[in-house]
């Protein structure tokens, strides 16, 4: 199991960007994570919330997000993204909360499968949001998950 | 016309996240950007270049090709991504090489409908890849530009 506050460390100790993302991470229950993010930081040249940034909260969201499903069923796992889609349907002019989630078949299916051979994709879905709930962003993912303690398939 | 080290300093002076992206702006002919930006600053938890530092910078590169090529139109235009597609193609270790294009087709369509209705959409690819040319990434997104200098429809 992963402390919310620890992975959090983790990622900003080890991905120097994402320092000057300024997220938190809130919340993380039944499949579902919660980050916020401020506009401050996070600006572009019309005063909203850059595109950019948007892209790389929400990459790094359901990172997160499959980092500690996966981290209920090994030790550590890695994981990278495989693909994603974004879709802007409203600039948003204030700070930035994200809800990101996985189906929960999706997620019985990605435990099972990292369980038997130590690897598993999940696909993640995630909005990205004005404090008072009015979607800004869409977003699709696929993440690959990596049992680190399981053991590697011998190659010579 | 937009000479691309002012546009980088438009860029780095309105959203304070490019300025950690460390991001260059190489090269502009024929509907081609290309951008570059080092490891260092994007580097992740594996060593390699942070997916969220793709994202966030092949959203960046097609902005700015949007932005150039609108500015060949008009003197000068407000840009917005509308959508985003990302393929992670294979981990990059290196400093990576941002190709930007548009289709000629693609922007002569764009050329006209931005001159005759003051809005246009633009279809843009990417390619992220290694300095010696070997592809992490690859981006399809559209985005919307408007001229800022037409007469806007009165609202009353």
């Amino acid at each position: 199991m992963t402390d919310l506050e620890t992975l959090a460390e983790r990622v900003r100790a080890a991905i120097p960007l994402t320092r000057h993302l300024a997220f938190t991470l809130l919340d993380w229950h039944s499949g579902q994570l919660t980050l916020s993010a401020p506009l401050a930081p996070n600006v572009n040249d019309k005063g909203t919330f850059f595109a950019g940034s948007q892209a790389a909260l929400l990459t790094l969201g359901g990172w997160a997000l499959t980092t500690v499903e996966g981290e209920r069923i090994a030790a550590q796992v890695d994981v990278v993204a495989a693909d994603s889609s974004l879709q802007y349907i409203a600039p948003l002019h204030e700070d930035a909360i994200l809800r990101v989630h996985a189906a929960e078949e999706e997620l019985s299916r990605f435990a099972r499968r990292l369980k038997r051979r130590g690897r598993a994709r999940l696909a993640v879905t995630a909005e990205l949001l004005s404090p008072r709930g009015e979607i800004a962003t869409r977003f699709t993912a696929h993440y690959l998950a990596r049992d680190l303690t399981a053991p590697e398939p011998v190659v010579d």
